[in-house]
């Protein structure tokens, strides 16, 4: 079912409590491929009802980046989410959801400054902002969210917990093309030889990944592996090499407890992420 | 009944909410006076449950103001809160409403750079930051405060409107002293003298009030009856007088909609409020 009203919306999950209903949550930029697919099904097996909203959020975007270009397509997004079990689809208008002299900020400081955040000015402020929205609206049991973006998993945990925010925030595992490709909505702009040069980004991460197991504790050894390997690549071209504080994203110097090693690659135009917490 | 701690008061809230009751909300300082007691009050006749918090919030004070001799007396206070009919008084300690490396910051742009907002830098910062925590922790239906605060009233209502915040906020009028001067927990702290002199609040805004309803439309001429009334008061020192747009806050030349007009002024070392809204 697609509902584009938030008064609509809200009525329809106020009837849902009153039955005593869990609600689960999947906010998305729409786009969908098989990761968000994996989010809403984890939803729907947890939740009596799932709320999958598809809204492409300008306030995320910087002015150089793809909003005007970010692809669209309401049918197909909403055949996926009812096929997935998922109970309703928000699709709510630009309009409505941002007053024309909307004034009101949430923003995260530190864990926004750096890897993505860095290189995004604005871009986390705009995710807090429509997440905090949207959880207002839904008021869901439960929210979930890829570790795809993993700098945004911290952030919204860290923004949940500090304004008391009553849900679980779920992290579901990153999904993969077969031959390791992180799946993501910009993939399809990638042409054939971009498309096998993307798979720098995995490869590199698989190394790092093989020499922790193996013991390496040295971030700075650890960071030179991904970068040589990419380097090798000539269409990439690496935006960050991180490896960070799994939980406050600060840096580290030795691998000691959990940390998220993750990268953010041009292949041509296209800027991809990927990552794993170790 | 006084309740401490964030999860105590949850579950509360949601053994109420699962019997249907409604749930009023009134924030507070503490020092509690007959202006709060007139919200929890018309919160009691509105809903079925009624919670009311003191909190004296560290993030709403400057680094020059008076957190520390702010005034506090919790037995006081939950005896007139119990009083009134209030089911629950929530007195959180601060360590449990912020973590030393808490974050995210909820912040109101524009209506909070004037009037108080221009001499409190940072102060409705704080106010933005505790009201979402508690409106989060709470989720009342209906949540009060008094038009004393005009400002903090404006920019409360901007936020629960952008943010999407399922709450209806619900404005009371100014409660005085008979002989006009308005209640607030700061009163305690004039001297004789300064009591009698800090009538010039109430007592210039009424001679404001009257021109306005002679159909004085000049702003300018408005702002100068109240200015020369002060300046006749010895102790009296203006901090701001302004007549604003009573939504937007901003600046208007001629009375034409609903204007407020609102004064801080210092009596000695203290600084009050007063205001009207045409």
């Amino acid at each position: 079912m697609l509902v584009k009203e938030i008064k609509e919306l809200r009525s329809l999950i106020k009837a849902w409590k009153r039955e005593g209903f869990t609600v689960g949550f999947v906010p998305t930029m729409g786009s969908l491929h098989e990761g968000h697919e994996s989010l809403i099904k984890k939803a729907v097996s947890e939740n009596d009802k799932v709320v999958v909203s598809v809204f492409v959020n300008p306030t995320q975007f910087g002015p150089n980046e793809d909003y005007d270009s970010y692809p669209r397509d309401i049918d197909k997004d909403l055949t996926l989410c009812m096929n997935a079990g998922a109970s309703v689809v928000f699709n709510p208008i630009s309009k409505e959801m941002y007053f024309d002299n909307k004034s009101t900020g949430v923003s995260v400081s530190g864990l926004t400054s750096v890897l993505c955040g860095a290189k995004r000015p604005g871009h986390f402020d705009g995710v807090c902002l429509v997440v905090s929205k949207f959880l207002n609206i839904v008021t869901p049991d439960k929210a979930y969210f890829g570790q795809k973006d993993a700098q945004q998993v911290a952030v919204i945990k860290r923004m949940v917990r500090d304004l008391n925010i009553d849900v679980e925030i779920v992290t579901c595992p990153i999904i993969r093309e077969e031959d390791g490709l992180a799946k993501s909505s910009r993939n399809i702009y990638l042409s054939d030889e971009e498309r096998k040069a993307a798979l720098v980004l995995s490869r590199s991460l698989s190394l790092a990944r093989k020499e922790i197991k193996n013991r390496e504790k040295s971030v700075g050894k650890i960071r030179n592996i991904i970068k040589k390997e990419i380097t090798k690549e000539p269409l990439a071209k690496i935006d960050y090499v991180e490896i960070v504080d799994s939980e406050s994203l600060e840096n580290v110097e030795n691998i000691e407890k959990s940390v998220l090693v993750a990268i953010a690659v041009f292949i041509g135009k296209i800027r991809l992420i990927d990552n794993f917490i170790f």
